[in-house]
């Protein structure tokens, strides 16, 4: 089966209990909300099984996790097969004592478990201490092969790095999903929130500039964690077109089910109008894999 | 003498004439009123001393390329040495018969020339025919000392490229500066012409951020080139900050001094809040060096 050209990309923007079980309800529904609204590639958020439990260190947390392919991926497999569309999932991945992973799953119209990503760039900040709980990933910025196409995902901090977006282009991805979980410092929002948020659509929208691509974020939504802090989830689901245009864009409070089309037709047009891919400098791009050029 | 941690960027957009010594001019009183409103670092647009005669393949063309040093670079110096300021400026170098080059210089406040950077990323579209006129540069993506701390110059079309940011970045410039010749095909303004400026805008907002630096982007203004067609060239020079919150923006049309206060102590703030530089995944990045990953 060749994938189509054109085809509709769903989001489902969510809030997420602390039980499991009703995440994993709210996640069907809106899946089946997206597939029913034509939907034929859907993503969920960032660890939607859970609570964003980083916001602490604590070792009971490892319990949250799950193998893959395990409950997760095994439960998404069997939703992606009955509606035959494709679902890019997130799981708290157990790969060993001692060794678990943020990892995105890409389950295909078939059921099956077509790719795994393991997120590779982990922050460690005020609240997102990840460092603690995610090995880094080791599985590259690969591209699968879908039945809408070669897409990737890649996880909420990968955000921020080109070099993730470009690799996973290079990969042949014509769509980069990006599973998210983002949000305010309560005491920061007045001040801050809105360059945070603007900045952080910026640079996705540059990375489909930069490559030529679609590109989604989902986010889950809504206050977690201690009720004089805690992080207020800042929604605001989107993706943009391989000009980087804004197709459709959620609230940032609310839980939303967000379609758009997506047309490869657009990509190559971009891509012809806008050949940045042909130009690279790729003998000179060596520096790229050092920390810093300051040796001189 | 140690670099000030705080000083002022000045941007000269301009309209060129087809009189080499009218456009030196005009850059020189820019200069000036930057200096006199405390600029300590200017930069000009690309090849001003010029129409963009890339809007034709023609042989005579070449007749406008000096060499570097040379007249433009001795008249740039003169002006830095005299207002103990920083230039940026633009040649359209001769190098040796057949080897021509776009090249920024960068004259620093003692009137050297510090450095030369020729352009990586050579376009050729549509009445931007550069590369009939340009050899790609061979200096990569270079950061120099200079009154004002460490800067980079990079020219027009590698704007559009995360390596060529990414590298001057890593090589300690604080300031990365584009000096540009961009522009809309008349009969594509009305459709196109928004979603352009905004692509070229997001996608250098998104290099300060991904990597914590002050950047502009300095262009012409003004129609050249056939009554019917041509280009008009879109100016919208900028300056935004490390987080990519746009500082100052010119008009569209006039020529115009921008003066912007850059401040190394929101550099270190936004580094230290958003630490991208800490967590990049440099074992992970040696495909960016391959012009695909499409060999399975």
């Amino acid at each position: 089966m060749s994938a189509p050209p054109r085809f509709r990309l769903g989001l489902i923007q969510m809030r997420c209990a602390t039980d499991a079980e009703a995440n994993l309800r709210t996640a069907t529904a809106g899946i089946r909300e997206a597939a029913a609204r034509g939907a034929r590639l859907v993503c969920l958020p960032e660890l939607f099984r859970t609570r964003y439990f980083c916001q602490a260190e604590d070792a009971a947390a490892f319990d949250l996790a799950e193998p893959v392919p395990g409950p997760t991926t095994d439960a998404l497999g069997r939703l992606a097969r009955e509606l035959a569309i494709v679902v890019v999932g997130s799981v708290f991945e157990r790969r060993a004592a001692g060794v678990h992973h943020n990892t995105a799953v890409v389950l295909d119209a078939d059921g099956a478990l077509r790719g795994l990503y393991r997120k590779m760039h982990i922050p460690d900040d005020p609240l997102y201490y990840e460092k603690y709980y995610f090995t880094p990933g080791d599985t590259g910025f690969p591209a699968f092969d879908t039945a809408v196409g070669r897409v990737a995902a890649l996880v909420c901090w990968d955000q921020w790095y080109p070099e993730g977006a470009r690799l996973a282009a290079l990969a042949g991805a014509n769509v980069l999903l990006y599973p998210t979980a983002i949000g305010w410092h309560p005491s920061e929002k007045a001040e801050h929130g809105e360059t945070q948020l603007a900045a952080w659509q910026t640079v996705q929208r540059a990375h489909a500039i930069a490559n030529g691509v679609y590109v989604a974020a989902v986010n889950r939504v809504g206050h977690e964690g201690a009720a004089d802090g805690g992080l207020e989830f800042w929604g605001a689901s989107f993706v943009c077109d391989p000009f980087g245009v804004v197709l459709a864009e959620a609230s940032r409070a609310a839980e939303e089910v967000v379609v758009v089309d997506c047309d490869l037709a657009r990509q190559e047009d971009v891509r012809r109008s806008w050949p940045f891919l042909r130009d690279r400098r790729i003998d000179a791009y060596g520096g790229i894999t050092k920390r810093l050029l300051d040796d001189g």
